[in-house]
């Protein structure tokens, strides 16, 4: 942190170009729309040492196309610039003057500023919103009946390409143990551009996709949806710059992020945004009222509606994708928190709540809601309504504050529909397993079904250093219990600011958590990858098994920590028994043996053959590979 | 690996003494029994920096205790002694007389072999068995109606100091959300030595302790007690040495693994065993068929019952707590494999599937039942009853090879208690989680209650390098169902041999993932850690919240990473959100305030002050430490 400047770009391009490179063995291939053929869908081909091709979701954006270039210091090309130009219902405008405040200074002819600008000129557009009386977010699309490319593209993107699963997905079919258990969830066999809109119209999935971020690849929020997560990225007061941000982002969806939140809550929030905003094909979400209370010193009770309001314009210009509002945090609520272990543990919440009773005040979020609604409309910023008073420990979950402000977010949820604003409800938190399944439930008999996004939860309290973990297994549980996005937790939680392998960390986590919840929900083809690469294990096809799984890296690494050798990526037996004792190895002898008799197995079995045993016998003594060839 | 023999000494010892340093603030103290005043249960004390005391479980042995002197070379004190002769059942004998083939070689001058034993000389112990008629294991004594120093041992083990709880303990008493839920386990307030005595007795719960292994501080594994985990370690053909493996040990029961299961494959087997035995504190398994195998010169052909049963009677002399038999795994039920994603993946399994098609016979395990239960009770070793047809993918789970296995285990489990010898069951393996319960309720059905003992399950297969993760996941799911221990899985599984640092981080994912569980369960005391740590969390006591976690050296060196000094320890305030966003100090700061008025929140609200509201707002500019600190 403290190094020179020029060795920490140089470090920084280095890095980034390490985030580029594309994963082993695979390729990124491009489906086209039949509504809208000019949309493209993004897919990683992987291909396998058997002459399969495997398909997988890509999170990643241009970045691991090679044949993509990019400088961060322009951003991403506009995928939806030619979509949005299409619906005529936005026009670009001045836009709100830039302030040196945006960027935590009084001083307009402040150097520093003066340096960020300059540094992020390239980065700038002219922001656009709805022209009068118009109203451009998906749900009002959708509730039109129109299927947008942005409806087309998440549909395509759902579903992957099939072909290669049908193996897999016969499975499924034959046998109702594979099936999967949806808990409720109405997941289709295919996600047609239909059933995106029908999702989106009811309020049921949201796809944020802000007017002023063109450069992004819609994806879907929603329970009859792949379980989506979230990471979160942002420098602070006390740490971390600009570039190491970008660099995290591409990090981050390199890794599988779906959607990122810049959290910063430091200096330089509204260039760190271009920077972060424009270099980002997947969805990005903040929490507005950190920079508002920037702007006022950090002094809560000095936040302001006005204030408020325009830094939510200023963030929707931007392009921000979704905002974090914590506008169920109600004055009654607070008292709920006084017996808490943990009290409020929110920073937003704890903000607002600061606010209310210095003031004695309903919550200026709560009032002014509508005019919220009125801004987010115009831009489709889709609400993420906050849990201010989601609990920070076990012993505070799914008391009386966290399901009274559940419950308020459940009316707001009808107030932003009533404006066709896209919503989603955000949970918590820290909540022990037998606890968990309740949450889901009032959330979708309070919420109306509009998708929940957890922050874990995190089953236990004492894993500080772990809390991926920790949270890992209770997100896997929400996740199949109905919640559409998780948010990531790192090794750092409760510690410290996570660098970039905690990022990294927790998004792995993650990604197994939210897999764990498609496959148990029985999504149509989530058990596929598992498959395939499970009979890549079977089958000794080790590069594949590799390249197949969330970390081909780590995965290889690991392998050749104690078999580095070439040759042993093609020995039919693996490092953790030997060549002796593979039992897959010898799993495969003996339907090798039946094969060879002309009989299958249970035949074998069936009739009993003493002489075929001794034939197996005296073929078993040679099947071995000498030990010598193996170390 | 290939370092010189001096070098991997002396690392050897400075990792050893490494792995004996005390917990931060932690100190060793003892509780002694009631109904046997002369035991002594040990419990790790840690002393807050408020001038609580918090007392924990602790499955280190002796090791972390700096008044024991230890040399590895003679083997731990002998804890159980003492009790044993007391019981007067047993007899010193001449034992099996020791063979080259035990360590790997037909050539009984083999040189190597000679070494091994000199080195392992002073940890050779006389064996005891069973005098004539007798029945030594605990569950004999238990149906008798004795309470064994065993017994009780492990009641104080499980109850720990209930005095530091109490203020934890009232909070659950008087809201029903934090009771937990038992999932139709009968977990009581206290347990006392009947209690174990009678769950030990109806085969609820077993106590694994070979009357040969007097250094084992006795420890239950059952449903209605605290979840337990178990790491495996052992050196197998192609890498590894001995020292490793002891130092693994102490390693693993450092961060509290209860149980270890040795599961050699290589050469220098029988020596092996000798030095974890003689130097392990928790309760020590193995499958004995591995040595038997090797004795053959891994043709599994060439196994017979009788070279099988000597095996058993060479480890039960050596001390082996546990034994994992697959003798469920029946020749009729092997076909059922074939349609298989990955066949048979249990080693134990296939290599008695290969004997039973080879020979075409009924597998001699299945057949010689009660002749193993004649040899287990005289040593008091424990059945694990291996599952060798668990699936070895999602797609292979819960199918009819698995079930039909689980049932044998049943019936096994009847015939293993009509000999009084203690039984567990064990379980999967790969499962997604909507498949996780009926495994639980299938090995509640069949098996009568004997304790299940799981390995993970892994809820997804795509995740090899982080299979700790995946499986963590089922792992606490499947303990909240009922699973009493939970095999653990470490980073390399699938790729490689586990080194020290993926022992430490399979057990710490597993402790995470039981600890999940007795929260979830409603463990009388489980979730008070978590609140002492949490109350800590609150409270800015960060060294307390360290000494408190499952891994106080990562939880301070993450901490450290982004705030180093030691003033930071003291802060008020964190490195995630800086000095003037923290959620904890603002929802502290409302709590004194409203104090400092003298009324408490709720009825300052209710009263409607704006007048003191300006109070407010006037302290609240001064409550924040300037940036300037923190950094």
């Amino acid at each position: 942190m403290n190094a020179p400047l020029d060795s920490k770009l140089a470090s920084f391009t280095e890095l980034l170009a390490r985030a580029r490179e594309p994963f082993p063995a695979s390729t990124k291939t491009h489906v086209a729309g039949a509504v809208h053929p000019q949309i493209a869908v993004p897919m990683r081909e992987v291909k396998l040492t058997n002459g399969e091709t495997v398909s997988l979701y890509d999170t990643s954006g241009p970045y691991t196309d090679p044949k993509v270039a990019i400088d961060i210091r322009s951003g991403l090309p506009q995928v939806r610039r030619g979509w949005i130009d299409a619906r005529a219902d936005t026009a670009f405008y001045e836009g709100r003057a830039l302030q040196a405040v945006d960027d935590g200074t009084k001083d307009e002819a402040s150097a520093r500023v003066a340096e960020l600008r300059r540094e992020a000129a390239a980065l700038q557009r002219q922001p656009r919103k709805a022209i009068p009386g118009a109203n451009v977010t998906q749900m009002h699309y959708a509730k039109k009946g129109i299927i947008t490319p942005e409806m087309e593209y998440v549909a395509i993107r759902e579903n992957g390409r099939r072909e290669w699963m049908a193996e897999y997905l016969a499975d499924a079919g034959r046998e109702a143990r594979l099936a999967g258990n949806p808990m409720g969830a109405s997941i289709p066999k295919i996600v047609t551009p239909e059933f995106v809109r029908d999702e989106v119209a009811r309020g049921r999935a949201i796809i944020p996709a802000n007017i002023n971020h063109p450069e992004v690849e819609p994806m879907a929020i929603g329970r009859n949806f792949l379980v989506k997560i979230n990471a979160n990225i942002g420098n602070s007061a006390v740490t971390s710059s600009i570039e190491e941000e970008v660099e995290k982002l591409v990090w981050a969806i390199r890794w599988g992020a779906d959607n990122v939140m810049d959290l910063s809550t430091g200096r330089n929030i509204h260039t760190t945004r271009d920077w972060i905003v424009r270099n980002s094909p997947v969805p990005i979400g903040t929490v507005p009222i950190y920079q508002a209370l920037e702007k006022v010193g950090g002094v809560a009770e000095d936040l302001t509606w006005e204030i408020y309001r325009d830094t939510l314009i200023e963030q929707a210009e931007q392009g921000v994708d979704y905002f974090t509002i914590h506008a169920g945090l109600r004055l009654p609520f607070i008292h709920l928190t006084a017996a808490r272990r943990t009290g409020i543990v929110s920073r937003g919440g704890s903000i607002m709540a600061k606010w209310c009773i210095a003031h004695h005040k309903e919550s200026f979020l709560y009032t002014h809601f509508e005019d919220i609604c009125d801004i987010m409309k115009q831009y489709d910023v889709s609400f993420s309504l906050g849990d201010g008073l989601r609990p920070g420990c076990a012993a505070d979950a799914n008391d009386e504050a966290q399901f009274a402000e559940l419950r308020t977010l459940g009316e707001l949820t009808k107030l932003a529909w009533k404006h066709d604003v896209q919503t989603m409800i955000e949970g918590p938190g820290h909540v022990p397993m037998h606890m968990i399944q309740a949450n889901m439930e009032e959330q979708l008999k309070h919420c109306h079904e509009a998708p929940f996004y957890t922050l874990g939860p995190l089953t236990i309290d004492v894993a500080p250093g772990y809390d991926h973990i920790a949270s890992a297994i209770g997100a896997a549980m929400i996740g199949w219990f109905g919640t559409a996005m998780l948010c990531y937790v790192t090794p750092k939680e409760h510690l410290g600011l996570p660098d970039r392998e905690d990022v990294k960390a927790g998004i792995i986590a993650y990604k197994i958590a939210a897999h764990a919840a498609d496959v148990a929900k029985g999504h149509p083809g989530a058990r596929a990858r598992d498959d395939a690469l499970s009979k890549a294990r079977f089958e000794f096809r080790w590069h594949d098994q590799f390249n197949l799984s969330l970390d081909p890296e780590t995965a290889r690494d690991f392998h050749d920590e104690t078999l580095p050798k070439d040759s042993s990526k093609e020995a039919h037996f693996c490092s953790m028994c030997g060549p002796k004792f593979c039992s897959m190895k010898i799993t495969q002898e003996v339907r090798e043996f039946a094969a060879a008799q002309g009989v299958s197995e249970q035949a074998a079995l069936e009739q009993g053959m003493a002489q075929k045993a001794d034939e197996f016998r005296r073929a078993g003594g040679e099947i071995y590979i000498p030990i010598a060839s193996a170390t």
